[in-house]
């Protein structure tokens, strides 16, 4: 139904088929990537910010996504969402624009969840 | 039903909503970017091929669509084309071959416009 | 109907249609490309596995599947495929991740064939 | 003397000469890239760390220089430092450890002040 | 002495070391790089400066100062030199300032032979 | 006074100085970093090509040294290295034709040791 649920359900259902396969490394990435998003010296919001940003100039739209995710429940705001926006944009260019605009799209879809 | 048509509709809704959050940076960038591919010392067509062969050494499936679409109604021919392709995938290498497949696959789009 | 055969399907009707369009660079490029692969002192299977690697890092799905494919045909293990994933995951980062879920559901789609 | 100082240096005398040149896009990008980092939704401090974690998956030990500098002067702390740094080598992976060494050295020379 | 001595210097000897060692893709692949840049449906010149804002949003310095050397023997203008730098910077982002200050640095350095 | 021996001084020395900050997530990360390129299903020989041209597509000479260096202790021939290097120009474009140069370099550097 709504790309915020596919989106989820598919990371979801892959990622425990990754676990299931025990690599010890993988596994533990997985581990140390969650990690890095906790509250410490920098607030969590802070760090989600700091993902959504090098997922955005990277790229990536499913990073983007779930860091979206992060953000919108951590009560992030559309001002700041923009200003994460802008940052991402004139550091990373206009190639990040289609990026932006999918971004802002899984947003409002967040929105009418 | 044509992806050229698909690919604008959602750029242009897109970027209305992006322009009426009034994010500063945001609205002046997208200024700034379409001043970027004027005449000038360069004329406009040249720009455009520089902006799409940039777009395809960055991988970027939409922003390739872009500037497809100006270069194509700049009357850029095939042959000029297929030279942009040459130069992304000796300087981006081979990892460029698929963003040129969907590359051709919307050119083609375009002139069955 | 499968991933596999729409991927292929598409590749090689792109393939020759870029082929049909007789620039020398290109046709070029496209030859020396399938070279590189070619046992030599390396053998082709590891050789298959840095393309892939080099697809993970640089995030193409379409060249990761193409090397998935050849990796499955070479009789890749799903242990040496999950090492490949981490070396991919920790060169390259969490950025990947979703690239290797991707891979993992194409790779499943190989074995289901 | 400093690297510190050498940067700067560079970075001041080059910008005066791009400026210099009167391209109007380039100025005007210029002007845009400043005001990114002002004070808005999010202070200026959470901007600052959002261009430095960017830089660093980018892989750009100038613009990391860059934003180190506005981070060191706005009271950013080492442990602070360090999980921009960990946030940045989790998502861009251990292909920005070395640049990781490179900041940590330039963040001594500007403790060295 | 200069930069352009030192840099033309150190590509011819390793790059004839690289012909030396008669690995077949990559004497292949070197020769069809320069072929790349060759007059056809588009002239030198605009190849040279496709090269050019290619390398620049790819963000490699040494590969800029070739196609800098390249466009400065064909009599681009500095005006067309900076347009290529203001569409470079706006598709690649602020992270491009930095290798837009060294760029500089090396034209005037072709200028100064 | 060799780049090998500068390349590894540095490099032992801010490690060292990254690791005594206590940061967990970055000491997981730097132990996670060695144990990729353990034996495994994968012998440690592949392991090491597959992060060299991990580096080479994603071109950062630190890097790319590194592996050299643990590419030359396992024994890797010229003729295997300069494979390696073909297939990274290959998929990552000439590009990486200067890290190329740079990694010869460093490879006769080691030989000459």
């Amino acid at each position: 139904m709504s790309i915020v649920k596919d989106f989820n359900d598919h990371r979801t259902e892959m990622n425990k088929k990754i676990m299931a396969q025990d690599n010890l490394v993988m596994k533990r990435f997985f581990n140390l990537d969650s990690r890095t998003y906790e509250d410490g010296a920098l607030p969590k919001k802070t760090k989600e910010l700091l993902g959504l940003v090098a997922s955005m100039v990277l790229r990536c739209d499913d990073y983007i996504r779930y860091h979206l995710g992060s953000c919108y429940d951590l009560g992030v705001t559309k001002e700041e969402l923009f200003e994460v926006f802008s940052v991402a944009n004139i550091v990373g260019g206009s190639i990040c624009i289609p990026h932006t605009r999918r971004a802002l799209e899984y947003w409002e879809a967040l929105e009418a969840q």
